[in-house]
């Protein structure tokens, strides 16, 4: 039996989680989850997962949970408490927050010894260097829960390391694949929410418009894989169909490939090494036909920022971070123009950071102060 | 080092095999091959590989070869010899023989203990059950050398068995993919030989036209990897970028995918696990279309009748072998037309054959007699 702990419970992956959880209940046990503001969603998801200890947004949401016979703790401590707590030998973390406030619960999972399966991208993003090593020091395993990094992961069992040559990273394209840089003056937050082919949150789906988000999965593959960001390559596959791809020594390439079915990854992640059964969907071959085309950093400059910010390392893949997960609220909040998100990170990313080999703490103030600065210059545009 | 015997080094898998050992000089020795009929391109062979033994096709055959320096056998005992004789520890026989000439030398090599590359189709779909006892018994190791089969061995790696839900086998559709069964009725051999994607020998392009050659490899896949013929599905990819896939119990699918260069396959089969470059080329996903379409049995018969075959399992894959040998031989003498290469194989397999587990003795037997009997009855048509 492997007890679970669900950061960020009512999201698109901690639902799908939670499917999948419950359908392998001879394997898995929920013993703690974190639910977000909506909090009848966050009752309902309670209902189907049962847990020990919940935590919530904010000390006042105990309120209406209190006839209910859970343990009660809130915000960023309560996050912390569910990411550290260790109550049984075999526990595995999902950790599916959004959001640089996605790190520490990482960090405090890892030290309580606790395997984490990781849907949140900014943690390796932001400190992809400090992960892995306190991954060695606490002897702790990380599984990737994305498609991407799932694909890799998959097509790499039973390979050796060395005969890896490249990574070849898939790209839908997000939203406004087909609009010309001059298209995309004018385009609203409705129309970046319109992503082709998956249902995710905002903050993604938003970097997926961006380029941003493939981006950040060429520094969580770096990190992840051990190979260089020179070595990692995106393409444009607009159908979404292989996952990604890795190309060996000797040319022959491995591609995974299925339905956008988040479940994938994460029974994948979950179930580790084993594929077991979460639905009756095939992928039919009966009538398909998949597109790749050349990725263009012209066309996408935030993906050009992230190869930068990882090859310059140290403080700027959280610079890029922050200066993106700012400048995404202030477009979502429609203070900003979707243009305005790459100029942002650009201009943040000019100044010099020289500290080349930051603690957690010095990540999580640059990422405060880059994102402080932001609101403050784009706030009131 | 390893020491290799090249059966059919002269052949299009036989060249591209010395290729790629001539790149790995440090890791591969060639002790022994077998020439074919036009002895200038054999002369070319040995000069590139300088064998210490070589046999001919005919005792005539040597003549030419007097003053060179190495041992020379002939005919089928020839081919026995170099399939059989040991001379160092780890040695691998190329099986590159066509048609079922091939399945005598695959048993020769395995009771000598050596290992078996093999890219003689003839063998596993005559013999497969019978070839596979025979490598329990003498602890020997098969290696496909194939571009589907090769494919699927690379996508189960690290894998369990018990998780492969289907294997999904590409198929290009042949030279006449295009053509409806009417326009099938007058094309000739030379229309039916130019395949669109891979440059191969004459029997298997024919066998690709008529889909036969998807129809063995079905039965291979099943021996190769235990895979009920139930759980294997075909499926037309015209650009043959997508070898062939594995999609197991979760839905989750892994391909795999690259030129269409069969130094890939063979470079996998000789050096596995290793992934050793043998050539500059690389695949582009700047600008690829791939399309996939559902197979049809009634468009390609001989296709249903190798499931037919291998799931009536006893004699019927040898016939099915034996007939369409035959047949295919008559077609490229010009003595039959194309569509009757299909009812030659339904009318051979209407026989009845009620050997449930024959000898490999029965096996060469039934194939004889069946392609003899194709031969008496329509060799003059």
């Amino acid at each position: 039996m492997k007890y679970v702990y669900i950061l960020g419970a009512c999201g698109s992956i901690g639902t799908q989680t939670i499917d999948v959880i419950n359908q392998n209940k001879d394997k898995f046990k929920i013993v703690g989850i974190s639910v977000g503001h909506d909090l009848r969603k966050a009752l309902d998801v309670i209902k189907l997962c049962n847990p020990q200890i919940v935590c919530f947004r904010n000390k006042d949401d105990i309120r209406s949970f209190e006839k209910y016979d859970f343990e009660k703790v809130y915000g960023d401590e309560g996050l912390k408490y569910i990411a550290s707590c260790h109550r049984y030998t075999e526990e595995i973390v999902v950790n599916a927050l959004v959001g640089s406030a996605g790190l520490v619960p990482t960090v405090e999972a890892i030290k309580a010894k606790k395997d984490v399966a990781l849907a949140n991208k900014e943690t390796l993003v932001m400190a992809g260097y400090q992960i892995k090593k306190l991954l060695k020091e606490y002897q702790v395993r990380l599984y990737p829960i994305d498609s991407e990094h799932s694909a890799i992961w998959q097509c790499i069992q039973g390979e050796n390391k060395n005969d890896i040559k490249r990574l070849i990273i898939t790209a839908s394209g997000g939203s406004f694949r087909d609009k010309s840089r001059e298209e995309l003056e004018n385009v609203t937050k409705e129309d970046a929410l319109k992503h082709p082919n998956w249902s995710m949150g905002e903050k993604i789906t938003i970097d997926s418009a961006t380029m941003m988000n493939k981006g950040f999965e060429v520094i969580e593959a770096h990190h992840l894989f051990d190979i260089s960001p020179y070595n990692i390559k995106t393409v444009i596959h607009k159908e979404s169909v292989v996952h990604s791809m890795v190309e060996f020594n000797d040319g022959l390439i491995k591609a995974q490939l299925g339905l956008p079915d988040m479940r994938g990854p994460i029974s994948y992640a979950l179930l580790y090494p084993e594929h077991v059964k979460f639905s009756d969907d095939e992928m039919s071959f009966d009538s398909l036909t998949m597109h790749f085309e050349k990725m263009s950093f012209d066309r996408f400059p935030c993906l050009a920022y992230a190869y930068e910010a990882i090859k310059k390392k140290g403080l700027y893949p959280a610079v890029l971070n922050a200066a993106n997960e700012a400048a995404v609220r202030l477009f979502l909040a429609n203070k900003i123009k979707f243009l305005d998100i790459e100029k942002i990170i650009r201009k943040e990313l000019d100044y010099e950071y020289d500290n080349v080999d930051p603690t957690i703490e010095e990540i999580l103030e640059i990422d405060q102060l880059v994102q402080k600065r932001v609101y403050r210059k784009y706030g009131d545009m």
